[in-house]
């Protein structure tokens, strides 16, 4: 947070029927339903997080990542990363408050792989759902599904990795926690944090541009990424693979697809970050690893399936 | 236990380099080393295990399962049973008492499947390994690798898997707790037991007689399995598949390769089994599910690798 | 299982409100309800049992046990057992099939310690609630609560602890398993089992005859015991003590009371036994360990609320 | 991290013999040891830290705590905030660079509360201990005892919370997470954050000023808790109480003592924290529950006994 920049705020995906994405995202990885806004936009949240909403689904006719939005510290904040992001040569865009509904106004930017991000100081905040903020209970009992706690990160693949690695480190006070290095000395993948998770977004090098690898929700143990495995089995979800745990951050993983394509992943676990603390490296050519800890290869889908 | 079968007792597996076995059985997996005998095979247990061995390895020019041994109540039932295999036809071997070191006579026969089996009512018991039978702590501090606390069963390929599902149930007492049946209705796996556990042993049916698909030994808990899968990859040894659950017994499970190429699985949790229970069924064609039930598809050397 | 003695089937429950009991048994458990007989008995089981129930209650002026009952391998089973109990000098008492839904006729006998058990032979068997018996899911989706797998094991407190241990050993075939033996060498606890389950019934010495310490329950996980402790906490249960282990067969465990006061207990884990296995012994001047391993002190009310 | 300062860097604890210490925090607690200087004081890290060590232990003829230290960014943040605590009427001593083994200068002040902190910029960073920064394992194969990952934060008892946390919160940018307020409004415990850990300092108020109330070390799981439970019966440890979780931060968690009578805690698992969370408040009348989340009550030594 050397920037103020806090934490993944949202994130707007496609999808080729809203209702059936909704039954997905609410009913099997147990994201609460907030709203549905005059767009026909569908907005939900983990249990966890205390705005009120983390997610917002798009009904379009393919699948991907319209933005992702970081929320930062305030609207002094907003507007110093503003004019950094300006006088960096990066275009900003105005949304106005209540595009989305509930949030404060946002600025948006394109990365140099081809992504829409967003900074935002201002969102409602109704708390966590389903406990109070006064002797709140452990958990809310009525979760449905995996009962994901909350939106954790992207994953995006793109051209010039290290172009928009630049950006968020030296606009945005990104530090760079995990990398995958070939043997040229190239930097292929960058996980970038904000705060003391192992990656708020990361990317990895492919030369279409802004194309969409997953987004990942957060779970609390091990056994509920085994009760995820069984959920996405029981209601005969597409899998992509796992469970399993990753080399890069060390997180203990599933991945599977929406109905509409895009992938998710849920996990738990992971390293974490401090900004003194030196970047993992793996080796390009042990990527397998890096990638699937257990399996040491890696699947032909995790490469090139992208939306 | 309806015929006084109380468990599986011993493994003997051929090895192709004895130390190299060694270092695999009880550094990766953990089981403790008992003995070597004047043939130079070693000895090993898991360290739940009362009796004084349960795995026994033998050097030799191919890989492979010699024979799998089952503990009987007492001498009474072990001479009612060899009678009783005689006259079901079955041709009877005896192995005097300290053929393998510590172990009571054992009857050998040959089931249908082309396996040798073996009963036997006295092994010497010096208890569980690391700790007291008065006021025993919950489990000894010096285990290694992944802890494995007992062998539990094996999986093995064969013909004739009808017969020698008659055999078992006929003559020794066994139950069938779970089958794969075809359209047809024949039935292409069966998995036996003779206690409260999913199976003590299973037969998948095969052209080839008397092949081994694995020895499967229990872990305590999820968090076991993904330790086990992380040790696989910290020691570079051969994994099949896994962290997932099985459809069949519901049990979560990992497979791999000892040095040899004989398939290993370390596993938890797992339905149970009494005898009035009616048998589960799986369909052959849901094979996949039955097997892997998260991929909910086989991969290849699931079938076809064995030893 | 040696002398055709599966498991215990049913324990019957008294309890000072009916409806209050339901709530407990099946919104916080997760037990199954079943049926309400015409004396408005509630019936209820766990999710893994394939009988139709394990539980029954029966609104009464105060809280107790009113029996608990063993399912016998079949008929056969059961009219040796009836004579072999009449030989041992034990009144045998005939209930009619169908005075419990759906159950076959049971003999009943009061042990020494003045605790009332049953044998039947038959019960319905609509199999496990919620999956089904062909491909079966790992897991039903609409459990509640702590989602109790199956009813498991009853503690008892009376006298003559080792004339019932003798009953149970030489005339029903259970094994002793687990002992607490005092300084002058009498057997003060009593942990006997028909299979491979630490113990299906247990007996501690006490003046009182016939009294009730708590009826246990099956979870899956030690992370289903932290939600069971969250539970109680959520819905404001009596608590008696956990999540914690036991010495004595090293359960994994949480104790708390019905709204009538009937101790309950949830727990997963444990040791397993065969018949050749040496009892595992406890000294009574330990009974702090052997109880609650990590406190290594009793609570008060362990040794003296009872029912 | 408002402020530049990152995380709990270091606590010194004094200890009644080092030799029995060095055992209690090595191999129990399972944190590598590190170094001891020509004090004889012993250095200790949990093996996820980087910095060289986090734990020094130095013999004295009471327990308690000497420090607590936190690193900031660098040296201009060392800087800024050295005048701003002077400003702010606080004042500092100089340490210099080496007097503690590796780390450099150190920027000593004292709470209100009695206790005395330190702020500092640079340490030796060897990196985790065990697993390298290139293509790192999960875990290292050697680690001993409870495995206990970092050094996370203290507890403290002492006067005038209030002050300390305006000082905390003014001056080096720490959040309240969670609080415990009473009926007339009064904050009598302040949990408070740099980062997104629920708590890198909490202070309960006391009339003493400076008593240590417990040391507290990450562990990964709910199972490494009942795992260091067992641990800590099996070396005949002194327990506090847990297994359990708490209602202020949710955490799951093990409290016992150190041979000189210093309280420990390891846990796992605990909310998250970002700086535009309202904090979450506990009513001192609850605090029973605030405190241990499943009993309810206190138990008299968690508010008495201190070092």
């Amino acid at each position: 947070m050397k920037k103020g920049v806090m934490r993944p705020g949202h994130v707007q995906l496609r999808v080729l029927d809203i209702e059936e994405a909704l039954a997905h995202y609410r009913d099997l990885l147990g994201l609460i339903e907030v709203e549905r806004d005059d767009q026909g936009r569908a907005y939900l949240k983990g249990w966890t997080e205390v705005d009120k909403f983390s997610v917002v689904l798009r009904q379009a006719d393919e699948p991907g990542m319209d933005f992702m939005g970081f929320k930062v510290l305030n609207n002094t904040v907003l507007e110093k990363l503003e004019s950094d992001l300006t006088a960096y040569g990066c275009a900003v865009e105005h949304i106005a408050a209540g595009e989305l509904s509930g949030c404060g106004r946002r600025i948006r930017f394109e990365a140099p792989t081809g992504h829409r991000f967003e900074l935002y100081a201002e969102k409602e905040q109704p708390g966590k759902w389903g406990v109070s903020n006064v002797n709140p209970e452990a958990w809310p009992m009525d979760l449905k599904g995996m009962k994901a706690t909350r939106f954790d990160h992207c994953l995006l693949y793109g051209p010039n990795v290290e172009d928009t690695y630049a950006l968020f480190r030296d606009v945005l006070g990104f530090d760079l926690a995990e990398q995958v290095v070939d043997p040229e000395g190239n930097r292929v993948a960058a996980f970038l944090t904000a705060s003391m998770k192992a990656h708020d977004v990361a990317f990895i090098d492919c030369p279409e541009p802004g194309k969409f690898h997953h987004a990942s929700f957060y779970l609390e143990t091990w056994e509920s990424v085994l009760r995820a495995a069984d959920l996405i089995s029981m209601t005969n979800t597409s899998i992509d693979i796992g469970p399993t745990r990753h080399g890069l951050t060390h997180g203990q993983t599933i991945y599977f697809f929406d109905p509409s394509g895009n992938r998710n992943e849920v996990f738990c676990g992971g390293d974490y970050h401090y900004p003194d603390h030196e970047p993992v490296t793996w080796k390009a050519e042990d990527l397998g690893k890096a990638i699937f800890y257990h399996d040491r290869v890696l699947n032909e889908r995790f490469l090139s399936v992208l939306t």
